[in-house]
């Protein structure tokens, strides 16, 4: 018979959190600086440091409390999610200043570092999201190191080989998160895990908390898609066409998913997942093509695709996923992260091609994109199945079947003897 | 005998949403476009865009969560805040795009031009407060709809015959929405329903969640005041005046909301309902009356004023509405916004003629403020009336009296099965 | 037998919230104006405002939900917050322009008073976090406002007699309210308490919505400690530095929290009220020190160690403090603030006097530092303890024992009759 309790962490996540601090304290005593050019400085921080607020109250408030829906993991939904989000800020610092390391042996801390280092953060909370409540913090932390890691990886890679731009680069996030995450739930699959569905369930106190997430992302993405775009680009105020585009695609996106919610909806009723995570796909599409989108309209029709794509996805394809290919990707972010994430670089492409000067230019720029895009794929995809593979060793103690999904596995809490 | 279940949406909701969107897309092709004066945006960027994420936190968050204390409601609350959310921005948009439109041919949007918009769209959430649990969102969406036009009809009307400010019409959205709200409780309004309210009641989470979009207006209120005031305008720091005004109101009113709300109770207790919305009556009396507020004292009097009418309308004049007159008014919008605001207008109406320089201006001033009220009260009464007529239509699909305040009616949840 | 209702509050609560009201009212119509200097003014405001909400966000959203997180007294935790900030900031606008008043005959009101109004009011809701759930809103009303007064003293007397700076003497508010309402649990001790311990228990639901306090605290810390930092600051982007620090240390208390739970855990568990607390201590303690902190390392280890003595500190201080001492401090105010403030205090004084040009200097830094925290920490004591003690006194009509932690005592609400 299987033991009764999960089995208890104590040798694994102290040591594992401890040593690892530990090891980022040394690096940062050794190699990391704040920027010394204070003029500059100055300058960023009135410009920056709302909008970096913005985009940290989105990774820590949005993220965790979108994954609170399920009814018995609500403590390790925010919780955990504060603890990845505090380890791979961290590293993605250290990984991210490997360039500077190089050329002025030392890594630079500044508003744009951090916040590059939170969208790095935001990608492996993406990725996470599809294994989440199926393992242990001792996993997701590692889960998270090795997202961070590819995903620096990529960018470095498309900017080197490819020429996209670092803005391009960073907006993959998305779809490098849920590619790496599908990959992850597909390694991680536990067989007959759709028996055990009975905590994987939303009651009306999660669902209005996880609400609560999505209305955080929703309203500080356009801060999101503009932050790491220049104030002072040349190119017709970008970053307020980013914000603007972002606003719009984002109220078209949650009119089109509560429309096409109730139309699949047997009952005519509204779906609350739909509502919670098909509204944001229009944000996820549109940070991705921004860099082309000159009107308001193309950013409402991609916000309006998105939702589309997203909502049927999560509908219909979510269930396919699971039982045909044996991923159990807990908050769909296939659908809510990945596809709009590739409606988003067609629309890029297709706009870069309609504009381009002559057949040439366009040729040269799909096969740049579409070896971006292949290059995130794979990488990602690999990445994310050997990740899967290695922390499928009960070395990591994982928890049983019946304790997924379930916050008693890894919280010591006094309320377990009175009715939830 | 009356069917079991609340009548389907899905021939009603879906085309009326996908319809408007497109139309709304078709006319942002045509019509809409981004501000080009990039000089001009980008100062306008780092001066207003944390008051308008501050807005919008406000409208998106603390409306949707203020709306959440019916323990039975609360994803229609935030759900269909969002909704509606979407929706009227996008047509306040238009709207108040017209002037432009004929001057320039196009509509453009700027920061400002969406503030303004998540103006009106308040002004129809407050509206949306009075008939909140008893409509289905097919009527929810068309009332927000009417009631963003003609809150910019009346805005309209002030600004060309009564030389009203734009500032001072916007700020008559509390009462604008609250009389709306009103008219359309009565013309909603079902016999019998005093007995259906044993799903009209307040339970200790929903009463948390609804304190927290409380506790979120109550912190951003000084930005919702002071983000359409000039921050170079001329007079004596205007902005900044109205975010202290707006501040120790707001800190007054919830002072004197407790005060009131123990005194006014039996049991000595606190009324948590008290606390969640009287608290917010400073913030609604001196946004109509700061344009003449100079003094700290005045802006704490109109706060504790406002509070004092508040707490006592909420206590004793809800009850008589309901009984007397018919009017079944959810969120007491009567004694939150209305009464609040036309406190307001009366302080604004009082200082403005004790500065007068003479009797003719005072007297002068007293005719177009008095005009001003009159013409938003009746406006915004009789197009109240006739929307809730024509929405007693059973072509809408109206929940039976037994499915109000209810999820059940509208959300497709896993949840039914287990207790709540 | 004991009455089996609470006291009524209907002839002590009313009369102390408007009489100080009004008396507020009528010292702000003779001595408080806005100031009127607008260049300097609006520049403030281009700078502070957001970071001015920021800090508003964390008294009114982050300390008023993190204290929700006893199963029954939710409403108390966020309403109680509210009324006292309201009040406290008051107060201690009118307290820190006493100087003011004196050169210029006026307190003048500008976004900086605003905010170290709000740092004052800090403190007493620190204090007041020891004695949560067992003292009537009276009592807490009258103790925030001696706090705030005897925080206010405590910093004229270390900036006139101690040449301590203003920032640092504004730091120690931590330190202040931790020992001040130490002092509070120990005079207000109701004998056999600690057998009433079935209404101080979290369950899910409360520990999610004070988890959200706590993030709201982590997220905007940064801003809490740079807000006062002069952004011209000619020392090396000191603002910039305090940002860097505060977001550095709290991301390695965030990770060393956990880690060390789990490893003082038996069943290697998680404890979330550690997750809620011991998080903030690097935020804390980087908050005492920073103004000689200059390497990010330095800010990690800062935050680390105070994560470690905070962790252990609410393991196993707090129940020797309640058994051994009958200090029942609800939310380990020591532990979690008391102890990682003096951590800080500490690090300045090492860094200082290692910094330190000669061995004179050293000596004559350390002998001001160390009377400094001996004066603060006499006076909150003191203060405390006599504050204790007169509100030992039954004409505050404190509740009985078995109605501490307990709602029902001053909420006068419908859902008593239903589950909870």
């Amino acid at each position: 018979m299987a033991p009764q309790y999960a089995p208890s962490l104590r040798s694994r996540l102290p040591p594992l959190l401890l040593l690892l601090q530990a090891g980022f304290i040394v690096i940062y005593f050794f190699k990391v600086d704040i920027q010394q050019n204070v003029e500059k400085n100055q300058q960023a921080f009135r410009n920056d440091y709302s909008e970096f607020q913005d985009v940290n109250a989105m990774i820590i408030l949005g993220f965790g409390f979108l994954s609170t829906f399920l009814v018995r993991s609500s403590f390790s939904a925010v919780g955990f999610n504060l603890l990845i989000a505090a380890m791979a800020v961290q590293w993605a610092v250290i990984l991210n200043g490997v360039g500077s390391l190089y050329q002025r042996g030392k890594i630079l801390i500044n508003i744009r570092s951090l916040v590059v280092a939170e969208m790095c953060t935001a990608s492996s909370l993406i990725a996470i999201g599809s294994v989440f409540g199926k393992i242990n913090p001792v996993q997701l932390v590692l889960i998270s190191l090795v997202e961070v890691s590819g995903f620096v990886l990529n960018g470095w890679l498309l900017q080197t080989f490819l020429l996209t731009t670092f803005l391009n680069s960073i907006m993959l996030l998305h779809i490098f998160g849920a590619f790496f995450g599908l990959m992850l739930s597909w390694a991680l699959y536990r067989p007959g895990s759709e028996k055990y569905h009975e905590k994987e369930k939303i009651d009306s106190i999660t669902g209005l908390s996880s609400m609560m997430g999505t209305l955080f992302l929703w309203v500080f993405w356009p801060s999101f898609n503009s932050v790491l775009v220049e104030v002072d680009h040349p190119d017709r105020g970008r970053k307020l066409m980013a914000v603007y585009s972002t606003y719009l695609s984002l109220a078209v996106s949650a009119v089109t998913a509560a429309g096409i919610s109730v139309l699949t909806s047997p009952q005519g009723k509204l779906n609350l997942f739909h509502i919670q995570r098909c509204t944001l796909a229009g944000g996820v599409a549109i940070g991705v093509a921004m860099s082309v989108v000159h009107q308001p309209w193309v950013a409402m029709v991609t916000g309006l695709a998105a939702a589309v794509i997203s909502t049927l996805g999560s509908r219909f394809i979510k269930p396919i996923m699971l039982y045909a290919f044996e991923c159990h990707d807990t908050c769909a972010v296939l659908c809510v992260y990945g596809l709009p994430g590739i409606l988003g670089w067609m629309v890029h492409l297709l706009l870069q091609i309609t504009n381009a000067d002559d057949l040439d230019a366009a040729v040269r720029f799909a096969v740049f994109h579409i070896s971006a895009l292949l290059n995130t794929l794979c990488l990602s995809m690999v990445l994310g199945l050997i990740t899967g593979l290695l922390l499928k060793w009960t070395f990591w103690r994982p928890q049983q079947d019946k304790k997924c999904f379930d916050d008693q596995a890894f919280w010591e809490f006094p309320h377990l003897a009175v009715k939830l």
